[in-house]
Protein backbone atom coordinates (compact mmCIF):
# COMPACT_ATOMS: atom_id res chain seq x y z
CA UNK A 1 0.00 0.00 0.00
CA UNK A 2 1.19 3.65 0.07
CA UNK A 3 1.68 5.11 3.21
CA UNK A 4 1.03 8.46 4.98
CA UNK A 5 2.61 10.53 7.33
CA UNK A 6 1.78 13.66 9.35
CA UNK A 7 2.54 15.98 11.91
CA UNK A 8 0.54 18.35 14.25
CA UNK A 9 2.62 20.51 16.57
CA UNK A 10 2.15 23.62 18.99
CA UNK A 11 5.08 25.23 17.75
CA UNK A 12 7.01 25.18 14.55
CA UNK A 13 8.71 21.94 14.06
CA UNK A 14 10.74 20.66 11.39
CA UNK A 15 9.67 17.06 10.50
CA UNK A 16 13.61 15.74 9.24
CA UNK A 17 13.70 13.12 11.68
CA UNK A 18 10.79 11.43 10.76
CA UNK A 19 10.63 11.91 7.55
CA UNK A 20 14.39 10.42 6.93
CA UNK A 21 12.31 7.04 8.18
CA UNK A 22 9.39 7.40 6.25
CA UNK A 23 11.49 8.53 2.95
CA UNK A 24 13.29 5.54 2.87
CA UNK A 25 9.99 3.22 2.47
CA UNK A 26 10.00 4.70 -1.05
CA UNK A 27 12.53 2.33 -2.68
CA UNK A 28 14.83 1.02 0.01
CA UNK A 29 13.42 -0.21 3.08
CA UNK A 30 10.07 -0.88 1.48
CA UNK A 31 8.62 -0.92 -2.76
CA UNK A 32 6.39 2.72 -2.27
CA UNK A 33 8.44 4.03 -5.62
CA UNK A 34 5.83 6.43 -7.90
CA UNK A 35 6.71 9.09 -6.32
CA UNK A 36 5.77 11.25 -2.99
CA UNK A 37 4.95 14.52 -2.28
CA UNK A 38 5.11 16.54 0.87
CA UNK A 39 3.17 19.37 2.28
CA UNK A 40 4.42 22.32 4.64
CA UNK A 41 1.56 24.74 6.29
CA UNK A 42 3.36 28.00 7.16
CA UNK A 43 -0.07 30.28 8.47
CA UNK A 44 -2.06 29.92 5.86
CA UNK A 45 0.60 29.49 3.21
CA UNK A 46 1.64 26.06 1.68
CA UNK A 47 4.63 24.28 0.69
CA UNK A 48 3.44 21.57 -1.70
CA UNK A 49 6.94 19.66 -3.13
CA UNK A 50 6.30 16.65 -5.32
CA UNK A 51 8.78 14.46 -7.30
CA UNK A 52 7.78 11.53 -9.53
CA UNK A 53 11.03 9.70 -8.24
CA UNK A 54 11.24 7.23 -5.57
CA UNK A 55 11.63 9.49 -2.06
CA UNK A 56 14.74 7.15 -0.78
CA UNK A 57 16.37 8.73 -4.22
CA UNK A 58 14.90 11.64 -4.93
CA UNK A 59 16.31 15.38 -5.08
CA UNK A 60 13.62 16.78 -3.37
CA UNK A 61 14.16 14.30 -0.84
CA UNK A 62 17.49 15.28 -0.01
CA UNK A 63 16.21 18.79 -0.02
CA UNK A 64 14.16 18.56 2.47
CA UNK A 65 16.33 16.89 4.92
CA UNK A 66 18.53 19.42 4.21
CA UNK A 67 16.68 22.41 4.47
CA UNK A 68 14.83 21.91 7.71
CA UNK A 69 11.30 23.71 7.24
CA UNK A 70 9.25 24.60 10.41
CA UNK A 71 5.78 23.89 10.42
CA UNK A 72 2.83 22.99 12.37
CA UNK A 73 1.43 21.08 10.23
CA UNK A 74 2.77 18.55 7.82
CA UNK A 75 1.67 15.80 5.65
CA UNK A 76 3.67 13.32 3.36
CA UNK A 77 2.49 10.43 1.33
CA UNK A 78 4.95 7.56 -0.36
CA UNK A 79 3.18 6.09 -3.67
CA UNK A 80 2.49 3.02 -5.01
CA UNK A 81 0.76 3.16 -8.58
CA UNK A 82 -2.63 1.21 -8.38
CA UNK A 83 -5.62 3.19 -9.31
CA UNK A 84 -4.15 6.07 -12.18
CA UNK A 85 -0.95 5.94 -13.83
CA UNK A 86 2.84 6.70 -12.32
CA UNK A 87 2.88 10.53 -13.07
CA UNK A 88 3.06 14.18 -11.39
CA UNK A 89 -0.83 14.73 -11.80
CA UNK A 90 -1.63 11.59 -9.68
CA UNK A 91 1.19 11.94 -6.59
CA UNK A 92 -0.47 13.03 -3.63
CA UNK A 93 -1.24 15.31 -1.61
CA UNK A 94 -3.63 16.78 -3.42
CA UNK A 95 -4.68 20.43 -3.24
CA UNK A 96 -7.53 22.43 -3.59
CA UNK A 97 -8.88 25.99 -1.96
CA UNK A 98 -12.34 26.03 0.02
CA UNK A 99 -13.30 29.05 1.90
CA UNK A 100 -10.07 30.92 1.87
CA UNK A 101 -8.22 27.84 2.71
CA UNK A 102 -5.67 25.75 1.30
CA UNK A 103 -7.00 22.20 2.17
CA UNK A 104 -4.29 19.55 1.31
CA UNK A 105 -5.57 15.90 1.36
CA UNK A 106 -3.53 12.27 1.25
CA UNK A 107 -4.99 8.73 0.67
CA UNK A 108 -4.09 5.44 1.23
CA UNK A 109 -6.08 2.37 -0.29
CA UNK A 110 -8.21 2.23 -2.93
CA UNK A 111 -11.95 2.86 -3.88
CA UNK A 112 -14.01 0.80 -5.99
CA UNK A 113 -16.38 1.91 -8.56
CA UNK A 114 -16.07 5.29 -7.28
CA UNK A 115 -17.89 7.61 -8.87
CA UNK A 116 -19.61 11.42 -8.40
CA UNK A 117 -20.44 14.08 -10.55
CA UNK A 118 -18.59 17.39 -9.86
CA UNK A 119 -19.54 20.14 -8.76
CA UNK A 120 -16.63 23.20 -7.73
CA UNK A 121 -14.25 20.77 -7.53
CA UNK A 122 -12.89 18.74 -10.29
CA UNK A 123 -9.71 15.89 -10.38
CA UNK A 124 -6.81 16.80 -12.30
CA UNK A 125 -5.46 13.52 -12.64
CA UNK A 126 -6.48 9.92 -12.47
CA UNK A 127 -6.66 8.28 -9.21
CA UNK A 128 -9.45 7.35 -6.91
CA UNK A 129 -8.21 9.54 -4.27
CA UNK A 130 -8.36 12.92 -5.88
CA UNK A 131 -12.01 12.11 -6.79
CA UNK A 132 -13.09 11.34 -3.34
CA UNK A 133 -11.04 14.46 -2.32
CA UNK A 134 -13.20 16.56 -4.59
CA UNK A 135 -16.63 14.89 -3.44
CA UNK A 136 -15.88 15.91 -0.07
CA UNK A 137 -14.64 19.24 -0.74
CA UNK A 138 -18.04 19.65 -2.72
CA UNK A 139 -20.11 18.16 -0.38
CA UNK A 140 -18.73 20.57 2.54
CA UNK A 141 -19.52 23.69 -0.14
CA UNK A 142 -22.70 22.25 -0.57
CA UNK A 143 -23.90 22.08 2.65
CA UNK A 144 -21.98 25.02 4.18
CA UNK A 145 -21.76 28.27 2.26
CA UNK A 146 -19.51 29.90 4.40
CA UNK A 147 -17.09 28.16 7.29
CA UNK A 148 -18.93 26.35 10.19
CA UNK A 149 -17.88 25.53 13.25
CA UNK A 150 -15.06 22.82 13.97
CA UNK A 151 -17.82 20.75 15.39
CA UNK A 152 -19.96 20.63 12.70
CA UNK A 153 -16.73 20.46 10.13
CA UNK A 154 -15.31 17.75 11.73
CA UNK A 155 -18.98 16.02 12.51
CA UNK A 156 -19.29 16.23 8.50
CA UNK A 157 -15.92 15.23 7.81
CA UNK A 158 -16.43 12.24 9.51
CA UNK A 159 -19.72 11.49 7.83
CA UNK A 160 -18.01 11.36 4.59
CA UNK A 161 -14.80 9.83 5.11
CA UNK A 162 -17.08 6.59 6.25
CA UNK A 163 -19.46 7.34 3.27
CA UNK A 164 -15.83 7.04 0.95
CA UNK A 165 -15.19 3.61 3.42
CA UNK A 166 -17.80 1.68 2.44
CA UNK A 167 -16.16 1.67 -1.44
CA UNK A 168 -13.18 -0.10 -0.26
CA UNK A 169 -10.14 0.95 2.00
CA UNK A 170 -9.63 4.78 3.02
CA UNK A 171 -7.14 5.73 5.44
CA UNK A 172 -6.80 9.45 4.66
CA UNK A 173 -5.29 12.91 6.20
CA UNK A 174 -7.02 16.27 5.69
CA UNK A 175 -5.73 19.25 6.80
CA UNK A 176 -6.43 22.52 6.31
CA UNK A 177 -3.54 24.35 8.48
CA UNK A 178 -4.80 24.44 11.37
CA UNK A 179 -6.00 21.22 12.28
CA UNK A 180 -4.89 17.65 10.77
CA UNK A 181 -7.92 15.13 10.57
CA UNK A 182 -7.38 11.21 10.50
CA UNK A 183 -9.27 8.75 8.99
CA UNK A 184 -9.08 4.98 9.16
CA UNK A 185 -10.18 2.01 7.88
CA UNK A 186 -6.97 -0.18 8.23
CA UNK A 187 -3.76 1.05 9.55
CA UNK A 188 -3.43 4.45 10.83
CA UNK A 189 -1.03 5.08 14.07
CA UNK A 190 0.16 8.16 15.61
CA UNK A 191 2.33 9.19 18.81
CA UNK A 192 2.41 12.73 20.63
CA UNK A 193 5.71 13.72 21.89
CA UNK A 194 5.88 16.23 24.94
CA UNK A 195 8.03 16.06 28.21
CA UNK A 196 9.52 14.56 29.27
CA UNK A 197 11.30 14.12 25.89
CA UNK A 198 13.49 10.82 25.68
CA UNK A 199 15.51 9.08 22.43
CA UNK A 200 13.25 7.96 19.68
CA UNK A 201 15.05 5.22 17.40
CA UNK A 202 13.76 4.99 13.64
CA UNK A 203 12.87 1.57 12.25
CA UNK A 204 13.70 2.12 8.55
CA UNK A 205 17.30 3.41 9.06
CA UNK A 206 19.96 3.16 12.36
CA UNK A 207 19.31 7.34 13.05
CA UNK A 208 18.35 7.94 16.26
CA UNK A 209 17.76 11.09 18.42
CA UNK A 210 17.16 12.38 21.69
CA UNK A 211 14.33 14.86 21.40
CA UNK A 212 15.35 16.18 25.09
CA UNK A 213 18.15 18.05 23.60
CA UNK A 214 15.93 19.61 20.49
CA UNK A 215 13.28 20.92 22.52
CA UNK A 216 11.48 23.11 24.96
CA UNK A 217 9.10 21.71 28.32
CA UNK A 218 6.18 23.17 26.51
CA UNK A 219 6.77 21.42 23.38
CA UNK A 220 3.74 18.82 21.63
CA UNK A 221 4.48 17.39 18.84
CA UNK A 222 2.02 14.51 17.49
CA UNK A 223 3.67 12.58 14.40
CA UNK A 224 0.95 10.25 12.30
CA UNK A 225 1.80 7.50 10.26
CA UNK A 226 0.81 4.32 8.45
CA UNK A 227 2.51 1.81 10.43
CA UNK A 228 4.99 3.42 13.34
CA UNK A 229 8.40 4.82 11.91
CA UNK A 230 9.96 4.06 15.53
CA UNK A 231 10.40 0.92 17.37
CA UNK A 232 11.23 2.20 21.15
CA UNK A 233 8.14 4.40 21.63
CA UNK A 234 4.55 3.23 21.92
CA UNK A 235 2.72 4.29 19.00
CA UNK A 236 -1.34 4.27 19.02
CA UNK A 237 -3.09 2.97 16.46
CA UNK A 238 -6.39 4.33 15.42
CA UNK A 239 -9.48 1.59 15.05
CA UNK A 240 -11.20 0.86 11.88
CA UNK A 241 -13.65 3.76 11.42
CA UNK A 242 -12.28 5.69 13.94
CA UNK A 243 -11.41 9.91 12.81
CA UNK A 244 -9.37 11.59 14.92
CA UNK A 245 -8.68 15.09 14.53
CA UNK A 246 -5.30 17.01 15.74
CA UNK A 247 -4.84 20.48 16.80
CA UNK A 248 -1.70 21.97 17.83
CA UNK A 249 -0.42 18.28 18.82
CA UNK A 250 -3.55 17.46 20.73
CA UNK A 251 -6.56 16.01 20.03
CA UNK A 252 -9.32 18.10 19.10
CA UNK A 253 -11.92 15.81 17.78
CA UNK A 254 -11.99 12.18 18.29
CA UNK A 255 -15.28 9.52 16.92
CA UNK A 256 -14.83 5.91 17.27
CA UNK A 257 -17.38 3.17 16.26
CA UNK A 258 -19.14 1.49 18.77
CA UNK A 259 -17.11 -2.01 19.26
CA UNK A 260 -14.64 -1.04 16.43
CA UNK A 261 -11.95 -3.14 16.66
CA UNK A 262 -7.92 -2.64 15.77
CA UNK A 263 -6.82 -3.98 12.63
CA UNK A 264 -3.16 -5.94 13.18
CA UNK A 265 -0.34 -4.93 10.84
CA UNK A 266 -0.41 -8.21 9.24
CA UNK A 267 -3.70 -7.89 8.68
CA UNK A 268 -3.79 -4.80 7.28
CA UNK A 269 -1.15 -5.34 4.89
CA UNK A 270 -2.84 -8.73 3.36
CA UNK A 271 -5.85 -6.83 3.30
CA UNK A 272 -3.99 -4.07 1.04
CA UNK A 273 -2.29 -7.20 -1.32
CA UNK A 274 -5.91 -8.85 -1.73
CA UNK A 275 -7.83 -5.40 -2.68
CA UNK A 276 -4.56 -4.43 -5.04
CA UNK A 277 -4.81 -1.30 -2.69
CA UNK A 278 -1.07 -0.01 -3.56
CA UNK A 279 0.70 -3.37 -2.65
CA UNK B 1 8.78 46.49 -9.12
CA UNK B 2 8.43 42.01 -8.60
CA UNK B 3 9.91 40.34 -12.02
CA UNK B 4 8.22 37.29 -14.06
CA UNK B 5 9.91 34.88 -16.15
CA UNK B 6 7.86 32.35 -17.95
CA UNK B 7 8.89 29.63 -20.41
CA UNK B 8 6.77 27.95 -23.17
CA UNK B 9 8.91 24.83 -25.29
CA UNK B 10 7.90 22.06 -28.19
CA UNK B 11 10.14 19.93 -26.03
CA UNK B 12 10.48 19.43 -22.26
CA UNK B 13 13.85 21.43 -21.78
CA UNK B 14 14.97 22.73 -18.26
CA UNK B 15 15.22 26.30 -17.39
CA UNK B 16 18.55 26.11 -15.01
CA UNK B 17 20.27 28.62 -17.28
CA UNK B 18 17.19 31.51 -17.77
CA UNK B 19 16.72 31.00 -13.84
CA UNK B 20 20.41 31.85 -12.87
CA UNK B 21 20.20 34.79 -14.28
CA UNK B 22 16.78 35.08 -12.98
CA UNK B 23 16.96 34.58 -9.30
CA UNK B 24 20.52 37.13 -9.46
CA UNK B 25 17.77 39.65 -9.07
CA UNK B 26 16.28 38.49 -5.71
CA UNK B 27 18.77 40.08 -3.55
CA UNK B 28 22.13 39.98 -5.77
CA UNK B 29 21.98 42.20 -9.07
CA UNK B 30 18.00 43.75 -7.97
CA UNK B 31 16.64 43.96 -4.67
CA UNK B 32 13.80 41.72 -5.22
CA UNK B 33 14.38 39.68 -1.89
CA UNK B 34 10.70 38.87 -0.30
CA UNK B 35 10.51 35.70 -1.75
CA UNK B 36 9.87 33.32 -4.66
CA UNK B 37 8.21 30.88 -6.76
CA UNK B 38 8.31 28.39 -9.82
CA UNK B 39 5.93 26.19 -11.25
CA UNK B 40 6.29 23.59 -12.92
CA UNK B 41 4.00 21.74 -15.37
CA UNK B 42 4.58 17.83 -16.68
CA UNK B 43 1.21 17.09 -18.43
CA UNK B 44 -1.32 17.96 -16.39
CA UNK B 45 0.43 17.91 -13.02
CA UNK B 46 2.36 20.58 -11.19
CA UNK B 47 5.41 21.03 -9.26
CA UNK B 48 5.17 24.31 -7.39
CA UNK B 49 7.97 25.47 -5.42
CA UNK B 50 7.71 28.50 -2.78
CA UNK B 51 10.30 29.87 -0.61
CA UNK B 52 10.38 33.16 1.56
CA UNK B 53 14.06 33.26 1.19
CA UNK B 54 15.22 35.75 -1.44
CA UNK B 55 15.83 33.49 -4.97
CA UNK B 56 19.39 34.24 -5.29
CA UNK B 57 20.08 32.69 -1.50
CA UNK B 58 17.47 30.23 -1.15
CA UNK B 59 18.06 26.44 -1.24
CA UNK B 60 14.83 25.60 -2.61
CA UNK B 61 16.49 28.05 -5.89
CA UNK B 62 19.88 25.90 -5.40
CA UNK B 63 17.65 22.82 -5.99
CA UNK B 64 16.04 24.08 -9.06
CA UNK B 65 20.24 24.29 -10.54
CA UNK B 66 20.99 20.79 -9.20
CA UNK B 67 18.16 19.29 -10.27
CA UNK B 68 17.24 20.05 -13.94
CA UNK B 69 13.43 19.53 -14.29
CA UNK B 70 12.11 19.59 -17.48
CA UNK B 71 8.90 20.83 -18.66
CA UNK B 72 6.79 22.50 -21.52
CA UNK B 73 5.53 25.30 -19.18
CA UNK B 74 7.42 27.19 -16.52
CA UNK B 75 6.24 30.46 -14.56
CA UNK B 76 8.51 32.03 -11.72
CA UNK B 77 7.98 35.12 -10.19
CA UNK B 78 10.18 37.02 -7.62
CA UNK B 79 8.85 39.60 -5.11
CA UNK B 80 9.38 42.72 -3.38
CA UNK B 81 6.14 43.01 -1.17
CA UNK B 82 4.26 46.50 -1.43
CA UNK B 83 0.44 45.13 -0.86
CA UNK B 84 0.73 42.06 1.60
CA UNK B 85 2.68 41.10 3.67
CA UNK B 86 5.66 39.29 2.71
CA UNK B 87 4.59 35.24 3.95
CA UNK B 88 4.12 32.34 2.23
CA UNK B 89 0.63 32.33 1.78
CA UNK B 90 1.57 35.90 -0.37
CA UNK B 91 4.03 34.14 -2.88
CA UNK B 92 3.38 33.79 -6.32
CA UNK B 93 2.62 32.17 -8.53
CA UNK B 94 -0.75 31.48 -7.05
CA UNK B 95 -2.19 27.91 -8.05
CA UNK B 96 -6.34 27.23 -8.52
CA UNK B 97 -7.98 24.06 -10.37
CA UNK B 98 -10.55 25.22 -13.29
CA UNK B 99 -12.36 23.03 -15.12
CA UNK B 100 -10.35 20.14 -14.19
CA UNK B 101 -6.85 22.03 -15.14
CA UNK B 102 -4.25 23.74 -12.56
CA UNK B 103 -4.08 27.22 -13.49
CA UNK B 104 -1.16 29.04 -12.15
CA UNK B 105 -0.89 32.95 -12.39
CA UNK B 106 1.87 35.47 -10.98
CA UNK B 107 1.47 39.15 -11.78
CA UNK B 108 3.63 42.10 -11.45
CA UNK B 109 2.46 45.06 -10.47
CA UNK B 110 -0.31 47.12 -8.70
CA UNK B 111 -3.96 46.96 -8.43
CA UNK B 112 -5.48 50.17 -6.39
CA UNK B 113 -8.63 49.49 -4.68
CA UNK B 114 -9.35 46.24 -6.09
CA UNK B 115 -11.99 44.34 -4.69
CA UNK B 116 -14.82 42.04 -5.90
CA UNK B 117 -17.20 39.87 -4.26
CA UNK B 118 -15.85 35.73 -4.08
CA UNK B 119 -17.91 33.43 -5.87
CA UNK B 120 -16.14 29.90 -6.09
CA UNK B 121 -12.99 31.10 -5.64
CA UNK B 122 -11.42 32.79 -2.63
CA UNK B 123 -8.21 34.25 -1.58
CA UNK B 124 -6.03 32.75 1.26
CA UNK B 125 -3.50 35.24 1.26
CA UNK B 126 -3.41 39.58 0.89
CA UNK B 127 -2.38 40.28 -1.82
CA UNK B 128 -4.19 42.54 -4.71
CA UNK B 129 -2.26 39.75 -7.24
CA UNK B 130 -4.63 36.91 -5.90
CA UNK B 131 -7.70 38.61 -5.46
CA UNK B 132 -7.04 39.44 -9.26
CA UNK B 133 -6.90 35.98 -10.04
CA UNK B 134 -9.21 34.90 -8.34
CA UNK B 135 -11.90 37.36 -10.27
CA UNK B 136 -10.67 36.16 -13.75
CA UNK B 137 -11.36 32.46 -12.32
CA UNK B 138 -14.43 33.39 -11.40
CA UNK B 139 -15.79 35.21 -14.02
CA UNK B 140 -14.70 32.58 -16.74
CA UNK B 141 -16.42 30.10 -14.40
CA UNK B 142 -19.48 32.10 -14.06
CA UNK B 143 -19.30 32.86 -18.57
CA UNK B 144 -18.58 28.90 -19.11
CA UNK B 145 -19.63 26.20 -17.66
CA UNK B 146 -17.37 23.86 -19.38
CA UNK B 147 -14.21 24.65 -21.05
CA UNK B 148 -14.71 26.85 -24.03
CA UNK B 149 -12.57 26.77 -27.42
CA UNK B 150 -9.17 28.70 -27.19
CA UNK B 151 -10.48 31.31 -29.22
CA UNK B 152 -13.32 31.99 -26.79
CA UNK B 153 -11.22 31.59 -24.03
CA UNK B 154 -8.25 33.79 -25.11
CA UNK B 155 -10.18 36.67 -26.06
CA UNK B 156 -12.23 36.48 -22.90
CA UNK B 157 -8.77 36.54 -20.90
CA UNK B 158 -7.94 39.77 -22.85
CA UNK B 159 -10.79 41.45 -21.53
CA UNK B 160 -10.56 40.33 -17.90
CA UNK B 161 -6.76 41.54 -18.07
CA UNK B 162 -7.39 44.53 -19.30
CA UNK B 163 -10.62 45.10 -16.90
CA UNK B 164 -7.67 44.67 -14.26
CA UNK B 165 -5.12 47.27 -16.13
CA UNK B 166 -8.02 49.80 -15.68
CA UNK B 167 -6.97 49.62 -11.32
CA UNK B 168 -3.20 50.35 -12.04
CA UNK B 169 -0.40 48.09 -13.41
CA UNK B 170 -1.32 44.40 -14.66
CA UNK B 171 1.48 42.90 -16.08
CA UNK B 172 0.64 38.93 -15.57
CA UNK B 173 1.67 35.53 -16.77
CA UNK B 174 -1.27 32.95 -16.69
CA UNK B 175 -0.79 29.03 -17.61
CA UNK B 176 -2.90 25.85 -17.49
CA UNK B 177 0.00 23.56 -18.85
CA UNK B 178 -0.71 23.38 -22.37
CA UNK B 179 -0.66 27.62 -23.37
CA UNK B 180 1.08 30.64 -21.40
CA UNK B 181 -0.73 33.31 -21.74
CA UNK B 182 0.95 37.05 -20.99
CA UNK B 183 -0.39 40.56 -20.57
CA UNK B 184 1.27 43.41 -20.30
CA UNK B 185 0.34 47.47 -19.02
CA UNK B 186 4.09 48.39 -18.39
CA UNK B 187 7.32 45.61 -18.84
CA UNK B 188 7.10 42.32 -20.45
CA UNK B 189 9.52 40.89 -22.61
CA UNK B 190 9.87 37.60 -24.64
CA UNK B 191 12.40 35.95 -27.10
CA UNK B 192 11.87 32.77 -29.33
CA UNK B 193 15.07 30.47 -29.76
CA UNK B 194 15.19 28.48 -32.61
CA UNK B 195 17.46 26.82 -35.19
CA UNK B 196 19.96 28.07 -35.84
CA UNK B 197 20.67 28.07 -32.17
CA UNK B 198 23.33 30.86 -31.03
CA UNK B 199 25.29 31.44 -27.85
CA UNK B 200 23.41 33.75 -24.89
CA UNK B 201 25.10 35.69 -22.64
CA UNK B 202 23.09 36.37 -19.39
CA UNK B 203 23.21 39.92 -17.97
CA UNK B 204 22.85 39.41 -14.07
CA UNK B 205 26.10 36.83 -14.12
CA UNK B 206 28.71 36.02 -15.89
CA UNK B 207 27.21 32.48 -17.58
CA UNK B 208 27.06 31.97 -21.20
CA UNK B 209 25.38 29.41 -22.77
CA UNK B 210 25.88 27.83 -26.99
CA UNK B 211 22.28 26.69 -27.56
CA UNK B 212 23.52 24.66 -30.69
CA UNK B 213 25.52 22.17 -28.14
CA UNK B 214 22.40 21.40 -25.80
CA UNK B 215 19.46 21.35 -28.53
CA UNK B 216 17.82 19.99 -31.50
CA UNK B 217 16.75 21.41 -34.55
CA UNK B 218 13.41 21.25 -34.11
CA UNK B 219 13.61 22.83 -30.75
CA UNK B 220 11.53 26.06 -30.35
CA UNK B 221 11.85 27.90 -26.61
CA UNK B 222 10.19 31.02 -25.77
CA UNK B 223 11.05 32.75 -22.85
CA UNK B 224 9.20 35.44 -21.02
CA UNK B 225 10.52 38.36 -19.00
CA UNK B 226 9.69 41.47 -17.30
CA UNK B 227 13.13 42.81 -18.59
CA UNK B 228 15.54 40.56 -20.97
CA UNK B 229 17.46 38.25 -19.17
CA UNK B 230 20.53 38.05 -21.94
CA UNK B 231 22.48 41.14 -23.68
CA UNK B 232 23.16 39.41 -26.61
CA UNK B 233 20.07 38.20 -28.26
CA UNK B 234 17.08 40.66 -29.37
CA UNK B 235 14.20 40.67 -27.01
CA UNK B 236 10.74 41.55 -28.18
CA UNK B 237 8.72 43.48 -25.83
CA UNK B 238 4.84 43.41 -25.28
CA UNK B 239 2.77 47.10 -26.49
CA UNK B 240 1.12 48.66 -23.84
CA UNK B 241 -2.46 46.73 -23.48
CA UNK B 242 -1.00 43.62 -25.56
CA UNK B 243 -1.89 39.99 -24.99
CA UNK B 244 0.32 37.36 -26.76
CA UNK B 245 -0.60 33.49 -25.97
CA UNK B 246 2.51 30.75 -26.81
CA UNK B 247 2.09 27.12 -26.65
CA UNK B 248 4.38 24.99 -27.86
CA UNK B 249 7.04 27.90 -28.23
CA UNK B 250 5.05 29.58 -30.69
CA UNK B 251 2.48 32.32 -30.98
CA UNK B 252 -1.27 31.22 -31.00
CA UNK B 253 -2.77 34.00 -30.26
CA UNK B 254 -2.47 37.80 -29.96
CA UNK B 255 -4.56 40.92 -28.95
CA UNK B 256 -2.90 44.45 -29.47
CA UNK B 257 -4.87 47.70 -29.03
CA UNK B 258 -4.45 49.75 -32.13
CA UNK B 259 -1.77 52.59 -31.69
CA UNK B 260 -0.56 50.70 -28.72
CA UNK B 261 2.78 51.71 -27.70
CA UNK B 262 5.81 50.15 -26.29
CA UNK B 263 6.90 51.32 -22.96
CA UNK B 264 10.61 52.43 -22.73
CA UNK B 265 12.35 50.14 -19.37
CA UNK B 266 12.78 53.35 -17.65
CA UNK B 267 9.42 54.65 -18.07
CA UNK B 268 8.32 51.22 -16.87
CA UNK B 269 10.56 51.12 -14.12
CA UNK B 270 9.84 54.89 -12.94
CA UNK B 271 6.59 54.28 -13.15
CA UNK B 272 6.47 51.37 -10.96
CA UNK B 273 8.21 53.26 -8.50
CA UNK B 274 5.69 55.75 -8.47
CA UNK B 275 2.54 53.60 -7.88
CA UNK B 276 4.51 52.11 -5.20
CA UNK B 277 4.32 48.63 -7.49
CA UNK B 278 7.09 47.07 -5.66
CA UNK B 279 9.86 49.51 -6.83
Amino acid sequence: MCQLLGMSANTPTDIVFSFEGFRKRGGLTDHHEDGFGIAFFEDGGLRLFHDDKPSAKSPVGDLIRHYPIKSLNVMAHIRRATIGEHNLANTHPFVRELWGEYWVFAHNGQLDNFSKPHQHYTPVGTTDSEAAFCYMLDSLKQRFSHKPSQEKLFAALTVLCRELADFGMFNCLISNGKWQLCFATSLLHYLTRKAPFGVAQLIDTEQAIDFGTVTTPNDVVTMIASTPLTDNEEWQQLHVGECVVFSHGTVVFQDCPKNARIMSIAEGKALAKKIGACD
